[in-house]
């Protein structure tokens, strides 16, 4: 199946000379969203991960259902304030400003094997934060899965410096 | 399995005197996470619909892999400004102030059957409002589930108005 033929590009969103890369189309055609699922796993299937971290909102959308066809748990990274109990946090720069994100202080153990699934791998930099809120929580990360990885912005490059990275579309 | 034995309450979050029902221990079980989504998939196995849609962003944890293990398609319901192409919207009352959620215009078709997955049913505030977006996109939600009904609110007697209403986990 050529995914790209179902991604769908919108010119100049969020702002002017970004092409968007939309994934509903993909997540609204059921064999599209079970294909692609499949492959992500397919892609991390020689990694042994002892559970998933997706972040908030659309590493909820693969991370979730690869948790359950891997039969692994699922952590959600979530942005400041949202999560309730006691929590790891980082701050991390984007384009403009910066974010912070966090995940509950109890939700990994110490040693256990991270695999980070999200949908775009951009620069790398929240994927990078996560790595770091994993390592003060005693934990690794051994792997990341992105559904697209932009090409030309050197976010493979970055990641590898902490863990294997897969993506199954690049642009 | 007793999922209220998974779950954890965590009293005055977000604000005093609210006990929040946090999800985060069910997720990080795979276990429990898998009993979760195949329960919720056997609560509306009488129903027959086209699609689901879920609010962001917990609503992604649930409808994606109900989706993807029921052979249907997933659209996501967000925030006002994150869908990058055409949206039908509507405002909705909250607590304090208002929202705005939204789909993409082309991700349901007339005539459609739409099942709403969400994490909690409150006061069903969310929901009715993708009954209205639904309903002027020319198709008709005929079913939601939830993973926790909180009772007391009356959310499933004002829902019942629109669709069935379905959760698995009752405070």
């Amino acid at each position: 199946m050529n995914l790209k033929n179902i991604i769908r590009t919108i010119p100049d969103f969020p702002v002017k000379g970004i092409q968007f890369r939309d994934i509903t189309p993909i997540l609204k055609d059921p064999s599209a969203l079970i294909y692609s699922i499949d492959s992500m796993k397919n892609l991390v299937s020689n990694l042994d991960f002892d559970i998933i971290v997706g972040p908030e909102s659309r590493g909820f959308i693969f991370g979730v259902p690869l948790a359950v066809i891997t039969k692994k748990g699922f952590v959600p990274a979530r942005k400041e304030g949202k999560l309730p109990a006691k929590t790891i946090k980082t701050k991390y720069n984007l384009e403009y400003g910066e974010n912070i994100i966090e995940i509950h202080e109890d939700s990994i153990k110490k040693g256990q094997k991270i695999l980070i699934v999200d949908d775009l791998l951009a620069t790398g930099g929240t994927c990078k934060a996560i790595c770091e809120i994993v390592k003060n929580a005693g934990a690794n990360v051994i792997g990341s899965v992105f559904f697209i990885e932009l090409l030309g912005l050197n976010g493979k490059e970055e990641l590898k410096k902490y863990c294997d990275v897969f993506s199954l579309v690049t642009y």
